[in-house]
């Protein structure tokens, strides 16, 4: 087939926000003054005076990469190379709000096609400037920052010019997307065919195809769909060493999974350049609904019970008792009536017959272990609200509250001690007055996620009072002996504590095995690689 | 828990027959008249009047090792040394039957613990022996035929000691096996608790856990219960450069998932001394029926419809019309009645309600596509001589006729033209009277696998006429772009054709794992690695 590309382009995001400033509401005076009862409220705009700092590139090297990429993907653009600098966590915006834009690319280059990808990585390094893979920058543990410490600059690689649908298999259900693909827009294109990719994490709206292979990015619908790496079959990167091609069958036994090697290279082993994913046809039906339970680990219990039964719905999400009396379901409902237990978000989709089926299947299990069916509205409520957080978090900043999340995973025993162990750390580092809400969203026959959110005062230096809270929660995960990451990734926020969950040899490995597909070492220098 | 071990050990292999002499029941006279309309026959006895080759090792390096794991656990004897040549392929038999011994151990060493595995290693290393991780002896093809050159000599390092259960998680569901159980004696073990691995391939009786996970094992309940590499969950690996332990939880997205780094190391990475799986509870029910289909696509779109759907079965294989034919799928029906069309075995096992509902649906489905129902008949008769194959296989050698397996996968839209290359490549290959017959036992939403069975005349050289088929069939996979191993694994077979397969750089990458864990090169010379 010719390639398809998207009709409607999503958006680029502002430098220091997340998403569409169309959608950004802020808070309302009534959601403030209820803020304003748990956290001093003080108006922090972001400083929008501070300079990029001048391109450390030269006139040789920008003029080296106009002969690849043509003149107009080359760009050195001050409000592009603001808008490239870092992502979307927490730390990262309070940066980007402080004016501090020392993380600056030294140049936005857009390459149109796998050839001019590795003609930039041999150029890059030949001439040693470290290359930063960019899609659609919803990083949030640093995996955007790159260390330039004897580079001659960094060049943000934007892959938002590759954007196509470049095959359809019907017969294998499988499609061939493109890196630069944001969420919605592969959706668009497979949904032309009757078809869908059913990957729905939260920065849905922005991220890229790209990305979530290179992080394993995890959706809100993957205990029906599964995580993003578990529907990749495929996979083409360019490395300074090579092309790589893989994915010979769905499945085999020629030796080490090596797709398994980069997904979740962050950039670091390669740059993806396509991406064979199974699709799915359009679901019929989608119904969401709530349950209630009388505790989190009563709903975890069910959850795990379905799970091991491999009885799970397409989307199943669990609030501890903190994130239900808060509701961050519904941002809305913010401070609202506080309600009892914790509230779980069942949705099935598919067929008419198969959601029937799945829906009375799972409902007796739940009935039985005691959870209380609270119908379609906490289901729709959720559905509606699902993309909207990241806009309460800059409401938030904006008035001086601390927020940030973080996820974890574990096996199931050791679940409720993971739990204890990350709140306690978080509430005792950021002390009195701290909202640490949990839910688990991403569930399996032996374990779950842990997706933590947390408020705190602000107060002069939120960024000084973030650090440590994270430090310590991480150092709580590391104790815990659980995933430092569920499905943000590495980047380098987590990378002082990769060695410890992958051991030494484990990170011998990822040395060797970067030395030999980057052995100049320009690839997201300074990301994942322990 | 303390460690449990298993009441009944499965008996030894012979060294030039597959199984228990007990159950070798040889060819029926009747059949042997059937077999004899189609090929010559002519019988062959295996030749046991070739002594062992002296073990090159020095009473030195003999009484090194049996200063790491104690004398009893250095075994030179010559039975066991034979029995330890190579696996179970139709040229290692052949070459076994010859009295080829040119492949054999210089010495049987049995480390009873991880850390006598790893004393033996860093003693190998220092002293340039290379070491053959040896689980049941099933392998087929060539991954315990260690190269020799260069090195003092081989150990074959017989993990038979290391036979326990560490520790079972109900509540995680997940259980920590050595690696030297077999199949029954894990199942056994499991089920005391009343859990179990659901993990059948044809090796099944003789095969071991380590195995399993070293060589992506899939099982005849893989489209219920998952392939073996995807109930892994961790894994403790012994390497000259260290120790690995890899499952902080179910899945992560800290950077590569390096567990699939290992599954499929096939001993060349380390020794697995550790395997953690997902279990499951024993089935109420078991349940196995018949299905005819017009033809081999007509099935093979079934089985397709199903998996796409998520509807699969706990077993579903697939003969085409020359299987269904001479329904391997019972021995002794071998060149019974011909039957039109194509026979489909299904199967569900779970909970009297789970297999009821899901047949239901699957029944719609099958019924919808126009299968006819064969009811439990074709079903009762696969599931009792479900690991029989082998033992036929041995009949048929003992009266010179020539017969070998090799197996596939692709994604379905390939799926003709792999399975019309790879037969073609077969038949011209071994000349007229040829028959080859194809079964898909392994289906996946995108694609599937296929798997070969050659009989032909074996005439004076049944391994000259094998070994150029072989290689016909390698590269018809390889021009095929399918996979050059479904289940099997690469060994020393298959190597010529991996680096197809994975590209050079993937070929530089895994030789990079390699020097980093194994820089002495000791682990299964020659094996995988291209």
């Amino acid at each position: 087939m010719t390639t398809e590309r998207p009709a409607v382009l999503q958006p680029e995001m502002p430098a220091t926000r997340w998403g569409d400033p169309a959608h950004a509401t802020g808070l309302p005076d009534g959601v403030r003054e209820l803020v304003g009862l748990v956290f001093p409220i003080q108006d922090t705009p972001a400083r929008t005076d501070v300079a990029v700092p001048a391109s450390r590139l030269t006139a040789e090297h920008v003029a080296g990469l106009r002969a690849l990429v043509g003149d107009e993907n080359v760009v050195l653009d001050d409000g592009l190379r603001r808008q490239r600098t870092r992502g979307k966590s927490t730390p990262d915006l309070l940066r980007q709000r402080a004016g501090d834009l020392g993380d600056a690319p030294d140049v936005v280059v857009r390459p149109g096609s796998h050839d001019e990808v590795v003609a930039v990585l041999a150029h890059a390094a030949e001439q040693r400037i470290a290359v930063v893979p960019f899609g659609g920058g919803t990083a949030v543990t640093g995996g955007l920052v790159a260390d330039a410490t004897g580079f001659a600059g960094v060049v943000s690689l934007d892959l938002g010019r590759m954007r196509g649908l470049l095959a359809l298999d019907p017969v294998s259900s499988t499609a061939t997307l493109e890196p630069g693909l944001r969420g919605p827009e592969a959706e668009a294109l497979l949904a032309e065919h009757g078809m869908m990719l059913g990957h729905f994490p939260q920065s849905f709206e922005y991220a890229t195809i790209g990305g979530f292979a290179a992080t394993r990015s995890s959706g809100q619908s993957s205990a029906g769909y599964g995580r993003f790496d578990a529907m990749v079959v495929g996979l083409r990167v360019a490395t300074p060493a090579g092309e790589v091609r893989l994915g010979s069958a769905p499945a085999n036994a020629s030796g080490p999974d090596l797709r398994e090697l980069f997904l979740g290279s962050e950039g670091a082993l390669g740059v993806i350049t396509e991406v064979t994913v199974r699709v799915r046809p359009l679901p019929e039906v989608k119904q969401y609904e709530g349950w209630r339970w009388a505790s989190f680990a009563a709903g975890a219990d069910a959850m795990r019970t379905l799970a091991q039964a491999d009885l799970l719905p397409t989307v199943i999400r669990l609030s501890d008792e903190n994130e239900t009396a808060i509701n961050l379901a519904d941002p809305s409902g913010i401070g609202g009536e506080g309600s009892a237990g914790c509230l779980m978000v069942v949705g099935y989709e598919g067929t008419a017959d198969a959601v029937a089926a799945k829906r009375a299947a799972v409902t007796a299990v739940l009935s039985g272990l005691g959870g209380t069916a609270e119908g379609a509205g906490p289901g729709e409520a959720w559905a509606h609200g699902r993309f909207n957080a990241p806009y309460l978090r800059d409401s938030l900043l904006d008035v001086g509250v601390l927020v940030e999340t973080l996820e974890t995973a574990t096996f199931w025993s050791n679940r409720e001690n993971l739990y204890a162990r990350v709140k306690a750390a978080l509430e005792e580092s950021l002390g009195e007055g701290t909202m640490v809400l949990c839910h688990i969203s991403h569930v399996y026959p032996t374990g779950c996620s842990l997706y933590f959110t947390v408020a705190a005062r602000g107060d002069d230096d939120p960024l000084a009072r973030w650090l440590p809270a994270k430090a310590a929660a991480s150092e709580a995960i590391v104790a815990a002996s659980a995933a430092i990451t569920h499905h943000h990734a590495v980047g380098t926020d987590h990378k002082p504590y990769l060695t410890a969950e992958i051991g030494e040899v484990g990170a011998a490995v990822l040395r060797a095995v970067k030395e030999t597909v980057d052995p100049a070492g320009i690839l997201n220098p300074g990301v994942l690689i322990p």
